[in-house]
């Protein structure tokens, strides 16, 4: 899909101009990362999605130092994690803030948020809670989202490490996009997915607990880096593909 | 082992008798957990490990409300966590605290911190850095720790759910307690390991980024819950085990 016609598809959904081309340039990164199940499928996805206001305005709840409360107000979450991002840009943390936002779904790649935040100078994890699609490996009920965790880290060489890892073996974006089954979509590892379904767990909880509403959330931890080793790392690593290297 | 001996052991090493109890009460608590890798098999391993300082105190370099950064001041990480642990129980953050813990080493079975942590009604996250053993699944040289993360919530039922996963599929523990091979500290997940590569070098350079000093470090979130998740996800995984149940 060219530009042109993402931009008017989603202009045609009801979206401003500036959240257009914020999601746009989203769906677009995905694609040259390699990623289309985050890529332009979901544009055709979103005509068909339901449960959001395409002009609505995030909103700050809980302003402190080391702490952010954000509801979507509607807004999708793809936006609303834009606008967070933005926000810890503007005003970054003296050390570190932990930004809870309720109401937060569908957010994309998680890579991309937090990518921006490391090259605007900051660290950053970041994950999220989706429809519970992952049991236990010997079976049961579905308990957790696919649970993806987002960690970047800058980089005074220019390009920052970003970890985005989903629990799921084939992510459910891949089963949007066509690429993966739904039987799939179980925690990654073979006779070791105790452990990526242990993880996933564990995230889905530290969402669900730190959220005040039910529904989908996000939690993203920021923080100024206080020491530089992605060169020295990049160094060691004596050409190793990094995660989140082109 | 027996505690007598164990406690006794400790003390020969110069350890107080709280922080021997500390100390006996970790390792006792991973052998009953299925664990001995983190268990009495450590009391030998203290007596051959040099470089810290049994009557050594951590010490609160910075502390607001939202973030404290703490230094071992020599003391051993078993002991530096302990204390980390009983600070945040005893001041718990209105919101939510990250804490960075320099010369933190070792630091054992993380579940056991992230437990107390939740048995005092707070949600945790925590990860730490120890000597480089991965290295990417298609080889070269070794870029990151195992990585452990350990994530604990709350219950109001009474039990917490408590993540601990290392990023290895054989722990270095495991080969302490000559439970495994050292060419088997590997990413885990097999073909999917390099998912499990990239939690562990987005969680070394987290850890890298966030501390002053060079060394092993960890890095604890500590929050308040907000809701309380735990009993409705027991309620719907209906007797699947959930992660750190006995």
């Amino acid at each position: 899909m060219q530009a042109e016609e993402g931009l008017a598809r989603l202009r045609a959904l009801g979206f401003g101009e500036v959240d257009a081309q914020e999601l746009w340039e989203h769906f677009d990164a995905a694609e040259k990362r390699g990623k289309p199940s985050h890529g332009h499928p979901r544009i055709p996805w979103l005509e068909e999605l339901e449960g959001y206001d395409p002009s609505a305005e995030p909103k700050l709840l809980v302003d402190e130092e080391g702490f952010q409360r954000w509801d979507s107000g509607g807004a999708i979450g793809y936006l609303v994690l834009a606008r967070v991002v933005r926000a810890q840009l503007e005003r970054p943390p003296a050390h570190a803030r932990l930004v809870v936002c309720e109401q937060t779904f569908p957010t994309g790649m998680l890579g991309h948020h937090v990518r921006r935040l490391a090259d605007g100078g900051l660290v950053a994890l970041l994950t999220t809670t989706s429809p519970r699609r992952l049991a236990h490996p010997s079976g049961g009920p579905k308990l957790a989202s696919t649970s993806p965790l987002a960690i970047a880290i800058p980089s005074s060489g220019g390009d920052p490490v970003v970890t985005d890892v989903s629990m799921a073996a084939v992510t459910w974006g891949d089963v949007v996009a066509g690429l993966g089954k739904e039987e799939d979509v179980v925690p990654f590892g073979g006779e070791q997915a105790h452990k990526s379904f242990a993880i996933a767990v564990g995230l889905q909880l530290l969402v669900d607990a730190l959220a005040q509403e039910e529904g989908h959330a996000s939690v993203l931890l920021v923080a100024r880096p206080e020491s530089d080793p992605v060169p020295a790392l990049r160094t060691l690593a004596a050409g190793v593909r990094l995660p989140g290297d082109g």
